[in-house]
């Protein structure tokens, strides 16, 4: 290691990431957000902005990451202001965050006409901006917005406001593609006029993807002499999102062009939790993560059947640039019965069920499994609806009770007053012992109306789910149009703090809704059975 | 033109595409997607394996293009055969396509452990399977399979292979990163090396995306010398997929670099398709198309942040690097918690609402987004909606009719033959004109009743709706737990092609599916109202 030069990686995942159509963070995601993402072990999370809306002051005021730098992002002082007077960088510098990245325009033309300042004016806000900074003892970073079209309209001042910032004392400058429509060589060619007045060591870049290209000039800029990469999970951003980490990150620490010259913070560990957390990251996001994903993706590894198939099995290499491991992703081709059945035991042994491998029951799991996953179940996030599959088909699942049938109705219309009112009810049957007990309820929908008449009276089991409770529901249309199909995903929990998340999968929504609520009682009795 | 050197586009959507998982292209398919690509004016379309599947035989009873060459791909001749007597190279001598791409192994360590041959037998199989498509007039290419891996083991024998090709009078010598896991300058490296024996004139890539490099990979063998590239649309493909053909065209076209030296058959005209073509090879392939694309994506000219757009609205080239128009996509600026007036205008403008900045309306129409937004509406993915919403608060939205109310109940229980079923039904209650209608449906699930009930008599409008169609139903919950809302954002589509989308919130699943469906209504009420 010691002889290798050190990248540094830098996630803007919660700053340009919330850029993304259709994205939007509340406080709690941020926190979620982060907190994922600190996993990946890298040197920066930039949070967002302090100072420019209540979610991000809120997210401001603690320091939310535990190995990464937490960086507040900002525009430099305003011209015409002083420090002190200028609300918006005093927000920066009163921030929980360590370290600020400002932003600052570094083309004439788009200061003039977007700011409408004296070029001048703006190196001096660059500079004492990032003074401002270093005397509030915060490390500071400049983004050099519009830098490459910036540079080829005029380098003389693009290379001044690198050059204002590094004599400054800028930790990094951070030359950015804004618009993205630069192209790898250029990068590099640009990259390395740049290093002529500022040492790699101080030299990052940001990419983004409107040509395909945000990845590749990355690692352009890293060839030409730079030292630090901006980037974003799953690649989201604006227009067509930043520069994948989650491409970047096994590219640096997997190919031998990389690995054998640089040093970056995560490490084999990290690494192996890659596909979790990206795919745990979409979730978050609620959209389903892209199946073609350099690495993470679910089809990353997968072969289909046919010429390549014989050749993969005689010599996984084939077909496989890195081993799908390394990156916690798997083998998707013809997982030989054998190798599933070593994933089914260890999967079994976390619930407390000892099967010998060659038990011929493993074989019918395994194929339900796969069949009920082809159907749309996905037991990777519903390790509870795993254990009662396995329990059902290993003869280890005790009789509870028997759901005879549900109705709900959800009514829409004006009360007395005249307002608009939504009602929703539900009846459920059950029978117990041959009893058959019926219960009403209301709720604020129909699946809180079903959840309730279910609880209501269950009988003698009432006690043993009375402090069963249900934390988040999520909902998935598996394909869209007439032939879709719902998931629906409940996580749980007891009073022992333990959760659990179980699965329903249909073409109908409410009865994907009461398959999972089933299912999450149905474990709470497994995990309260007198045994 | 005349001093440009001629770059060579070949598409391979119908062969290696169709390895994309969750892909299967029946004989229609193959017709449908053979036409749609040849309006991106390419060079060649590779179709299938003619001799290899019932499909592929009949889509090569006949030339299935117009401006491109129409290409069978198989394997080259089997070895301890004689050209005669192989039926493989005998279906492809026999098919209708005038040109055929074989594929070869290239690395002799392959050639032995999934062949089970010599590496000399493979050479002479090269050499006759070219000599053979020659003597049968067709224009002849050969895939070098495994070629950069094979160069790094044994560059000797790789190059063999091209050399034998080049001797038997090929036209094109392909080289695959079959593996996908070579990065730039490698290609760039090895491309190089490759030149010295086979003119660049007769040298083409064919890349995988596996490190985020496809496209990237295509360009360096091109900087290297290479003539030809092989790709599919959208990137579709084994694993990660193939280089995108509709990321590469754009940029070939549009940037400098490429455009000042290069030639490709693809012309303005079919450049201003290029957006039309790749989501209608979505539509064909039953899936949303990724709003994140490079140039086609629904969000690749989108502005979010109130910063951007108004620097964007003095200079579009800001944040755009190309012109939307002529890749056929357009720009949008989205409304959003983060957005001012200047992207309401914007925004306005696109749905030809023109209003005055100074305008007092915009600043209670503004306000009305945020507040909406705080409670959970996300009008940044839902632009029918912002459409009604602005032209409601701007007094020119026509009144339609009034939902008076709606019913809609889910029963799950045993039928007269002991199946479980479950049946949902819905009633709907309109005012059209002072007058009560009241419709019933049935569906396969709540919501899917509730549109069939809402849609079925809608009096004088019934005929305005009656090509409107849902294509996809996205639900998301926004804070878990008891004081959950839902959100439900629902995308349709009519006859002319376009889509739209529309959102609704409550606590209720129900009742937020509904205002969505409603507002899709609306919305087509208002597109087709004679103005």
């Amino acid at each position: 290691m010691a002889d290798k030069e050190r990248l540094y990686l830098f996630d803007t995942t919660l700053r340009d990431g919330a850029q993304t159509v259709g994205v939007e963070f509340s406080l709690d995601d941020k926190i979620a957000v982060a907190k994922l993402i600190d996993q990946l072990g890298i040197d920066y999370i930039e949070g967002g902005f302090p100072g420019a809306n209540p979610v991000d002051n809120k997210f401001f005021e603690q320091n939310r990451t535990k190995n990464a730098i937490f960086t507040a992002f900002g525009m430099t002082k305003r011209a015409g202001r002083s420090v002190e007077n200028d609300p918006g960088l005093q927000s920066l510098i009163s921030s929980s965050a360590p370290a600020i990245c400002f932003v600052a325009k570094a083309w004439d033309h788009q200061v003039k006409l977007a700011l409408g300042i004296e070029p001048e004016e703006n190196l001096a806000s660059i500079s004492q901006s990032i003074r401002a900074a270093i005397a509030a003892d915060k490390q500071s970073l400049l983004d050099c917005e519009h830098f490459f079209d910036g540079f080829k309209a005029n380098p003389e001042y693009a290379l001044a406001c690198v050059s204002a910032a590094v004599e400054a004392g800028a930790r990094w400058i951070v030359l950015c593609d804004t618009n993205g429509g630069t192209l790898p060589r250029e990068i590099e060619r640009i990259v390395a006029e740049v290093i002529k007045i500022c040492p790699g060591e101080k030299l990052g870049i940001h990419a983004h993807d409107d040509t395909g290209h945000a990845v590749a000039n990355s690692l352009a800029a890293i060839n030409a002499g730079a030292r630090h990469i901006q980037g974003t999970l799953n690649g989201i951003g604006e227009r067509c999102g930043n520069a994948n980490l989650a491409t970047i990150i096994p590219t640096l620490l997997l190919k031998e062009e990389y690995s054998s010259r640089f040093a970056i913070t995560p490490d084999e560990k990290n690494l192996s939790q890659l596909t979790r957390i990206s795919r745990a990251f979409d979730d978050l996001l609620n959209r389903a993560p892209d199946r073609q994903a350099p690495y993470v993706g679910a089809a990353a590894f997968a072969t289909k059947a046919g010429i390549h198939a014989s050749a993969q099995a005689k010599d996984p290499a084939s077909y496989e640039h890195v081993a799908p491991e390394a990156v916690g992703n798997q083998r998707a081709i013809m997982v030989s019965q054998q190798a599933g059945k070593s994933n089914l035991i260890i999967a079994l042994k976390r619930h407390n069920i000892s099967v010998e491998k060659s038990d011929p029951r493993l074989d019918g799991l395994l194929r339900q499994v796969k069949e009920r996953e082809a159907r749309g179940y996905s037991y990777d996030g519903a390790d509870a609806s795993f254990a009662l599959l396995a329990r059902r088909k290993l003869d280890m699942l005790p009789h509870f009770f028997d759901v005879e049938s549900f109705r709900t109705s959800i009514e829409r219309r004006h009360n007395a007053k005249g307002e608009l009112i939504t009602m929703s009810e539900a009846v459920v049957k059950v029978r117990i012992d041959g009893e058959l007990r019926m219960s009403v309820a209301e709720g604020n929908g129909p699946v809180n109306a079903l959840d309730s008449a279910l609880r209501k009276d269950l009988g003698k089991y009432s006690g043993r789910i009375a402090d069963l409770e249900l934390v988040d529901f999520k909902v998935r249309i598996l394909n869209g149009g007439t032939g879709a199909i719902t998931r629906v995903l409940i996580e749980s929990r007891d009073g022992s703090g333990e959760r659990w998340y179980t699965i329903g999968v249909s073409a109908n929504i409410i009865d994907a809704s009461f398959e999972a609520l089933h299912e999450s009682i149905t474990y709470k009795l497994v995990k309260t059975a007198k045994t």
